[in-house]
């Protein structure tokens, strides 16, 4: 079925600095089989050094993820400004970018939707309603979600435009 | 549970010409009792006329919807040419717009996202995939993301932002 295919080849990164967080998102993403390559950076600059493959990932394998899970509040460079910055660059702005964070406060909702943002999610305290949550998180932007051509991931590592069929 | 409150309170417009995908997407949503008010819009001119009050909904009640699911070819107006009006408006611009549609076509996907589109669904064409997807649409659109706090919806129709706590 195309949609199994289709989860086994995408590849997410999750920007978190929470550890408890952190573990709990890949359990639960693993659970249900979603994403079967989690890039896990600890605050911002780490983030932007991975999608703008500098850094430590300088030459890394491979194109973007098909989604990146943003917290909003981290040491050194926080969500807002990986989102500022992402979502100014030509070239990266098309990647989905969800926030994943613990604040509901509206200025954070205001300043994050100003900025672009996909999709705004506020963790849930309770266990398993956090679980509920990145499952619904997981399956839309996973396996229903269609992402941009260019973020595409093929098995091989090699970045390209998936076979769409020909242009209208 | 906040959860099953949010859901409540919750409307989108559907912007589709297919009486069968209106009638499906319609019967998908009320099966997992996501949003209590979908409002369907023929095409984009009645879609634009709904967004922006006028025309036939001058002067309609409340605000706007928590999120548009758009298709892409439709007479008239199409969703592309809907998709970058609303995301050129100061006011509209944050509120969540998935196209849904039958094109997976890659000159398509690549201009709704250089648009600024939140997400992108290719409608399946087999029944239970189409409504499987639509659920899984419905959950996360509904259930899970936090609207930007302009389009909050409240049950008696009046439009605000909700209580969200203090601002930091």
């Amino acid at each position: 079925m195309k949609a199994e295919h289709q989860i086994a080849c995408r590849k997410i990164l999750l920007v978190e600095d929470d550890p408890r967080d952190v573990e709990l998102t890949l359990a639960a993403l693993a659970e249900h089989h979603l994403a079967n390559e989690v890039t896990v950076a600890p605050d911002g600059a780490a983030a932007l050094d991975y999608l703008f493959q500098r850094g430590q990932h300088l030459g890394r394998a491979g194109g973007h993820p098909v989604a990146v899970l943003l917290d909003l509040k981290m040491p050194r460079v926080g969500g807002l400004e990986v989102l500022r910055v992402v979502k100014a660059d030509a070239a990266l702005k098309t990647i989905p970018i969800i926030m994943l964070t613990s604040s509901r406060e509206e200025p954070d909702l205001r300043q994050c939707y100003a900025l672009g943002v996909n999709a705004y999610v506020v963790k849930p305290v309770d266990f398993l309603e956090f679980m509920h949550a990145i499952k619904g998180l997981g399956i839309f932007w996973l396996a229903i979600n269609e992402p941009p051509p260019v973020v595409a991931w093929s098995l091989d590592g090699s970045v390209g435009a998936r076979e769409t069929g020909a242009a209208s």
